[in-house]
């Protein structure tokens, strides 16, 4: 196995362990005897906090996957980005749970939903660093990769994330909504990915629709 | 290795973390004294919650790692049903904990059971769209699968699932039967799985053994 | 990758993310004030507890593998089997926690030490009844393998596993020595394993030696 | 497969698991009303615990692999050793919660510190080891690694452990900056390994930046 192999394999571990746990925030509602329809409806926030972290850490490990598939040979700065980009992945389970607990109150709602849509910024913070990083030289692709190509996608990849910031403000107008938000952009990106580009456009073309 | 080896490595890890939760259902009995015995037997709920869960998504993933074995190429439609698939398999820890925490109650045990059958309706409807999703066109199986013969098991593949339902209305019956039904289920599909047609029937067969 | 390589795969990793989740057993001493040595001193059964099962996951999973090392094809039986295998493995952090917490007291200390050393009969049960399996016919084996040679270790190995009963009455004596004996016994196995009969000894040799 | 590959993958396994569980340990606080920043601020020990313990095990699990990209074949030592190094790696959540617990503290944060250094010295002592044992006979090697030379290494990477007792010491100073220290010390470490000589020099420096 090639070393950007193995540290995808490591990767894909976090992202798998990680999209696991968020069920541990979904509770069991305690003592809730005869009446637990009432008891199950009333934790609503835990379902859509857990179903829409789902997709978003799925479309993020997705995406993660689609760059790794072209990087061949991983240096240690490499690796350092990516370690942050994992550490803020296999965190999300904390920012959902704090939004499912609080996305029913008036002002911590959006307090939470701003720590949610932070950790969103983060990631795609450190998903454009690690874009950066392997567009720099280009010596860590593939030999299929178009490296000039591929460093000239940096800034539309950049504009990309513009949107997530954006979600920070969405938090002081509706928790809810902020959340919902996050569930369309993680459906959106998951089905148009800027494709990577290739010296041969049909193996880029056949990869990015993985 | 294959992108579809890569999306099956990832399903099998989120399979493998959620069969491994369930044990977090099982809960230490605190400050039992002297009467051990008793307080471990009060708690047989989580243990026949255990034995069913675990036994269902070792077979959901047996039967998840067939169909996979089968499909060479993963496009984006197939990587969002199969999102959505094992959203519902990382949440069974779940419903078992909640089926545990209620089993022996009257009218609450029904809801659980009826939740917990819910969850298997969520998973069979999944499968049953994964299955539908690559046997439309076909460009995603490997070329050992006969594809019009593939496509004619749907309608049987569908009936398979119409046991499901039944669960639901089941569990305003008897919750603990209910959960007895489902491991039984689960044991019987593991043994009698539907063959993937192939062109050479000598490799169907070898492989839906496995 | 074979399909007895898929298995192995997902069972390695029940195996990994068990053994990690017994970490979870050991609390954190709540407002232990200016005496966190004692409070944390007080806890030494969790301690011993994680200690003792990590050593016996971890040669289980060694021994599970040498075995695996030597399987080319998987039936429905050997799956189901293993699946057992692994409820029961899955299922350790819990025993673990159980003896952890009732280690100190008196009656209940036999109790929990009883239960502990059940479960390690259950394994060895499994992993028995699943040696039976695939020497039974040996074509599940590989070429390697010397079958009727396999097939004569099956009392050999079945005597192995007779000093598990034993722990379960020895609980009843002491749970700290039970503990201990438990201990001992996974590093012996882990030394001392039976190897796997070849046609040329060398090769049984080098891969028992792993 | 080699054998030593298949000790890699669970090892790795063990590595990935124990990173992502360290989300556990952040809390949701409860019933914040409406003053959950304060709330949230006042845990900021647990969000630098998280992220020194998460950039601790990322090296620990880069060194890690280096080394076993030279190891061919395991012998029942190497898998011993091997194991209590992953016993040391899959407890690290528990130092992470103890310490984020008790670092406002006085007198115990002290003790907390203290204990968390102990489990790096731990760590150093099982690595170290490891190292023992492959250099010793060299056997274990793959035919690239420079036997002797890997041999003539064990001084200089025994020194660079000197370091971890004296954290010991530092613990009793201040634990916020024994925390910190040890967040420098891996990113340290991480870019400044020793690399493991190679009869071909090319390759050892090419395996070893990865």
């Amino acid at each position: 196995m090639s070393d950007s192999g193995r540290v995808e394999a490591f990767s894909d571990g976090v992202f798998a362990i990680a999209i696991t746990l968020l069920v541990l925030e979904i509770k069991v509602p305690p003592g809730a005897g005869d009446d637990l329809w009432a008891a199950l409806g009333h934790q609503w926030p835990s379902y859509a906090a857990y179903a829409v972290s789902f997709i978003v850490i799925g479309i993020m490990w997705a995406n993660h996957h689609t760059v790794f598939g072209f990087i061949a040979r991983v240096d240690r700065g490499l690796l350092f980005i990516n370690l942050l980009l994992l550490m803020v992945v296999a965190a999300l389970p904390w920012p959902t749970a704090l939004l499912a607990e609080y996305l029913r109150e008036d002002k911590a709602s959006h307090v939470a939903a701003a720590v949610y849509s932070g950790f969103m910024v983060a990631h795609a913070a450190t998903f454009q660093a690690l874009w950066w990083w392997v567009t720099r030289t280009g010596h860590l692709f593939d030999e299929r990769v178009d490296v000039p190509g591929a460093r000239a996608t940096r800034l539309r990849f950049a504009l990309g994330s513009v949107v997530y910031p954006i979600t920070v403000g969405l938090s002081f107008v509706s928790a809810p909504l902020t959340l919902a938000v996050h569930g369309v952009l993680a459906v959106y990106y998951g089905f148009n990915q800027l494709p990577v580009p290739t010296k041969d456009p049909q193996a880029g073309a056949s990869r990015s629709a993985a």
